[in-house]
């Protein structure tokens, strides 16, 4: 399963949160990494992209947003805009320019890093569920439609996994952090980027056809 | 339970998808309807509606959007974006706009109408999906935090309810899609808005407190 | 919706649990109530229930057991069995010996109160959940089954919900339930047995078609 | 991840199911494989193949029972009965047997391979979506709370994976069963118990921490 040698991938915002761990796993696992940082604003970027990373077996799209809480009432219209303009339309391009080559192949894998917020719902973060759940059934959908074209399309929808953008270390370690973990989390602890990298790989592995369409939770039983 | 004297209702999209349903079921329990037509498209919008309207107790959020299918790899951009502006954006615009007075007096009812699409995912509809799928999203997360200011809310998520946006009475009638309900929704026949209107009816009554950020199927068993 | 006059309606356990605010409830709709207080423990005694009760409209198949939590490790077999014999077995009895009349009728309601434990899990109940469980699959697989015969099955997942067997007043009122509540359950409270029985009207209501084999969180949020 | 050299897998029914698949992919990970035989249908018999066993590192919790589908008001009680005597309460006797070891270690990984059916719904399959309901309750359940002790207990929710009990080749090959993948299935094709075994492989890994509680559909996309 984890030998990925000859395979291509490539790795959307390839610098940040879980990029570099899956960039790391998977160059292990034999894979030739193509690394993007760009934010894939728009749809020349993402045709520039293509153009440059040529054709790929894997897709990991990875896209994260700082976090901003705020109440119902109180939702800020340039954060609203921002997590859709972050994390939902340059998951939709991407996904968009990768599927059609990989339906000609009949082969390849997608799979989204996203986010189990949305399976759950978060007081005073409804802005980013809303936004994360559109990643998760769009996924979802997509799987399900390339499916039969030997595509397979998958999300990792995390919580609690250490990462510069959500959970960086000194957060981590403050006590009242400590003591939400202990109260939410029955892992009672955070995961390890390298997680995700595991899971991703498990995913991309050629011996998987049958997961499709799925969102799988990693998220230490948060969900 | 719907007896609802006394209480004010107000309705989105009054004249389409579930709203003239809706409408007519709130005002038959004796609630005062007060119907909007706007696409809400724009914060003065809402604004100029909340002045309009006054104090409510009951908000029915009712968006639809006209179907349009396409693969995932041929996804247009208009139309993507139509969805967001239409179903996504407008449904947080009315919830931000109407939770601050309804905290206030510590009661309300929301009620969205969204769609059961995003909970099973369908082909050809990955755009859609994502929309309502943000919706869902959002409507959980919302629901979850005003729960403990006495605001209940709740989402209905519907397939195969007849309205002249989805469903109109001459689709229905065609053989293809008889032989299409008859295999993939266990009820063998589409739902009538009556139907959405008496889930909102119980939705919206005083005796629900502990109903609060659910999206409820209501889709003939489809999901 | 409310109006249930000329309607039968079956209650089981109809002493306990939900039993009481439900038979008030549909009375007072208008419904005859027959109201059983046996465990339903073998054939014969459903049997002899069916005969004593005649043709009916509306079956709630209300079921509980007292609490017994315990380590994984340690669940023992007697209460393994009795959640068994008690929760998931008589279900099956009811729901199976009343399908048959109701399919001939080409009508009928069944509403199960089962649990929302198992839709979230909870650590020591691993038990009680893997009951629970099996009566939410049984009664989603039935409704999608009799869902073609006009037959509406469906399941309130209840959970925080004021009764005798969980949820005694005396429990409620201790500080250290009260702090569990307003950690863990968004809604702050409990609900009412008044609400399931509202709920419960809903689904027993004769403009219900569309929502069949469904198993509804009534929990305050918690799931 | 794929690295189990020195690690002791216990599989149960191994010679039936997912069990002779994991057994070989397990055994050419390098885990040193004991293969169980027995129905588990007693206290005794588990308590003899933990005497038997020793310590072990992973439990792959492997049942499953013939089909036999039946419309809910013709359920037979032999069939209903051996479906929980079967799947159940034997899935219940290994995990809670191997939890107190498990515990006492600080580590170890439980897999159970169950089915997908409760979490969709099968007409005229009623009883088996109850007793997998169950199983999948109780996984939950059970790895929820084991979680902090660093024992990771998973299910494998699958369905149309081939296999000897429900899949046999014969009647996969058939014209009406194909209709049946092409139509109900997206991925348009049964899957390979390697999947499974693939699957089983990344949750027993030594690099998953975070992912506990979840069962997790392997079904072509059905689910």
């Amino acid at each position: 399963m984890t030998d990925l040698s000859g395979s291509r991938v490539l790795i959307t915002c390839a610098d940040r949160y879980m990029g570099p761990a899956i960039a790391r796993r998977f160059a292990a696992a034999g894979a030739e990494v193509i690394a993007d940082r760009g934010a894939l604003g728009s749809d020349g970027e993402v045709e520039a992209l293509a153009r440059r990373a040529g054709a790929i077996d894997i897709l990991i799209a990875n896209f994260a947003q700082p976090p901003h809480t705020s109440a119902v009432d109180s939702i800020d219209n340039d954060h609203w805009h921002a997590l859709f303009d972050t994390l939902v339309h340059p998951l939709m391009r991407v996904v968009r320019k990768f599927a059609a080559p990989m339906k000609s192949a009949q082969g390849g894998k997608m799979i989204a890093v996203t986010s189990a917020a949305p399976l759950r719902g978060i007081p005073h973060a409804s802005a980013y569920c809303a936004a994360r759940g559109a990643q998760n059934a769009f996924i979802r959908a997509a799987g399900l439609e390339l499916a039969k074209f030997n595509v397979q399309v998958n999300a990792i929808a995390q919580n609690y996994i250490k990462n510069d953008t959500y959970y960086p270390e000194g957060f981590i370690a403050t006590e009242k952090f400590q003591a939400h973990l202990k109260q939410m989390v029955p892992a009672k602890q955070v995961g390890e980027a390298a997680e995700t990298a595991e899971l991703a790989l498990y995913l991309a592995g050629a011996g998987n056809r049958h997961m499709v369409g799925q969102v799988i939770p990693l998220a230490g039983g948060w969900v």
